[in-house]
């Protein structure tokens, strides 16, 4: 696998564009559109709020059909608890696409983001539905992934090259958004406000490309925290329109495997990314919990670590609280021995078997939350799987920027 | 009901104090002993936190010993992650405080708050405990209350007196402490840094009063948050020594029900000026669900309310961005049907069926806002079930003080 530069438009057959609408009052661009210039096989991965906007729920209905061209995407509103009037507008964003393109509605996939419960200005989006269009180009994936921000402070975009049987090339790229309400629970069954969008010019089955977004999910956006806050708008796509011309991957063989792995590079990547630029973040942190006794062990203590506010607050200031991750495993609700506990900040062992190193080194510790990439590893000593979760620190500027959003 | 004066030492036959034992760096008081003159039989709730601090582990053993007399508690110190020189300590404090009162070691509970993983300084304790014996008094409540303080900014002691059968008068009196890591989930089969410390001169059977504490906590304390995070410490603790002279609780009759009223209000007024105090708090939320297909239902929606940063942030800004309140109703995992919901901002309808108000009064809203305690309500309207839940805003002071605590 290597790394290339790009992100949606990466791969072959695919155009993008992002466009001024008048949505946002910052008049920053607003309007985004992704564009296969062959049928490609589409997924979706979605956030498991019960509130669900008039996009994800319409997106979900329209992943059904067996093809899809586009995705239409809007920031600075979400369309979200508009009642029946929401989901007019949703599906008359998808039309207006559709029209556009030559294409049927269903064809079209649809994502907002942005302020709940605010009607959605759909005569702007029809307004600015020609430029949308007459915009595409290969080069367009970086106004694609600049129209999608909302509080974003940079673009967020990968892409990566892989090789599969037959030494045939397959690129896949992806752009995201998404740095505030950042708890996403997403699987192919469910609906995620981070949005995603990957394509691939794979020769993939629908069935096979719904999977390796769900595995790819799981250790990516699944494990990531802002604030711990759901939203309602979480989305994530993906297109495959199969003109590498590899052979078509349809079971779980060394392709699926190769791809898969991509994906999860690729998502990991961009879930980073997401973190790093998190709402007032001026640290990353990496949290690894080893030797749990089931994965799902080691994902819900390294998830639980990822939300404390305390920790957060104390990697803010630079102050090697520790006990506030030991507490915050405990918290978890699974049931670990901590006797056999063991806690690191980055390489300093600060907890052994449940009991405080006492003379560990202070000083280097405090330099290991000096550094904006920190590193705490939970070691339960208690089987033999691990997970990684990442977040934000919880700083002043957090505060800042969510006491001030909606007037 | 009446309200009354007081805190732990309102009830007959129990005295209390608190000195500065040297333990918190402040130089403030850090050492505080209830004692009751009478044998009095005792209950216990406690955090479901994994990590257990050693005086939790402690006083939970202990409270399977019949009656007891006395409780000693520090502050600046929580005795947890110390491996088994900590249990020896929260052992040796028992035993201090039973020869100062010359006591059996099982019949003192014993609780500790402050920072985790750091060795106790119980030489500090040793030296202390004369002054605290020798300063019980029935004036030491308050000295108590300010003991066990860390980094509340008030006293929190509340006393009633309530009737019984043949007019018998019976007084329970109560003080706590807990402004951070504070989202306690205690009952009594587990165990809560919040502290609260009940007394009570009611005649009620040892099985009767565990019954009384599980039910108040469960709209109380269980129901508050500050900023989301267990800690290892938190114990609630009651005492009743049966010197009101009224014919001795011992089933669920109507004293029982008029003695368990007066604790569930006792607890709900502490647990509320736990929140009221919450580190950096400027602003008191009360959200309340109504109409709930069941109870749990409804607390599992009030209490993640509770949590959510975006809300808290916003209501810190004075700024009405109800849809946080929406998406994190949806987050709780409870299945409701969004499209019923209504959210009301004070008296302000914002959701109706699910689809936000048009035309609500925005600068109405405003004012909600700007007050200090805000009301919000969710009405899920699918049945007769209701809950409220506490919380605090999350502002930049409240950043300020826990990227500052441990160093």
């Amino acid at each position: 696998m290597i790394i290339v530069k790009g992100g949606v438009t990466a791969a072959k057959g695919f155009l993008a564009s992002g466009v001024r609408a008048g949505i946002k009052k910052s008049g920053r661009k607003d309007l985004a559109l992704i564009y296969s210039e062959e049928p490609a096989v589409a997924s979706g991965a979605f956030t498991t709020n019960r509130f669900q906007a008039s996009p994800v729920k319409l997106s979900r209905v329209y992943l059904k059909n067996g093809k899809h061209q586009a995705i239409i995407v809007n920031s600075g509103n979400a369309n979200c608890a508009n009642g029946s009037s929401g989901d007019k507008n949703a599906l008359y964003m998808a039309y207006l696409a559709s029209c556009g393109l030559c294409l049927k509605r269903r064809e079209v996939l649809v994502a907002s983001t942005g302020i709940i419960g605010r009607p959605l200005p759909i005569e702007k989006i029809d307004d600015g539905i020609i430029d949308l269009v007459e915009g595409l180009s290969k080069e367009g994936g970086d106004d694609f992934a600049e129209a999608i921000m909302t509080t974003d402070t940079v673009k967020k975009e990968s892409a990566v090259k892989i090789k599969l049987k037959n030494g045939c090339i397959v690129t896949i790229g992806g752009a995201c958004k998404g740095v505030g309400m950042i708890y996403p629970v997403l699987n192919t069954e469910r609906h995620a406000t981070m949005l995603c969008f990957f394509t691939t010019d794979a020769a993939i089955s629908k069935k096979m490309l719904a999977r390796a977004l769900e595995e790819a999910m799981d250790t990516s956006f699944n494990m990531i925290s802002v604030d711990g806050d759901m939203s309602t708008n979480d989305s994530c796509f993906i297109m495959a329109n199969g003109l590498a011309g590899n052979k078509k991957i349809t079971s779980a063989g060394r392709d699926y495997a190769i791809f898969t792995d991509a994906l999860k590079f690729l998502a990991t990547e961009l879930a980073k990314k997401m973190v790093a630029d998190g709402e007032g973040a001026t640290k990353f942190v990496e949290i690894e919990v080893t030797n749990a006794k089931s994965e799902r062990e080691a994902r819900v203590i390294a998830r639980k670590v990822s939300t404390s506010n305390l920790l957060k607050c104390c990697v803010y200031g630079e102050d090697p609280n520790w006990g506030r991750v030991a507490a915050s495993c405990g918290a978890s609700g699974v049931e670990f021995d901590p006797d056999k506990v063991d806690i690191y900040l980055g390489p300093i062992k600060v907890l052994n078997n449940g009991a405080s190193v006492r003379n560990f080194d202070k000083e280097k510790a405090r330099k290991v939350f000096k550094k904006h990439d920190i590193n705490i590893k939970v070691d339960l000593k208690s089987g033999r799987y691990k997970a990684k979760s990442w977040t934000s620190d919880l700083s002043k500027e957090y505060v800042a920027v969510n006491s001030e959003y909606s007037t």
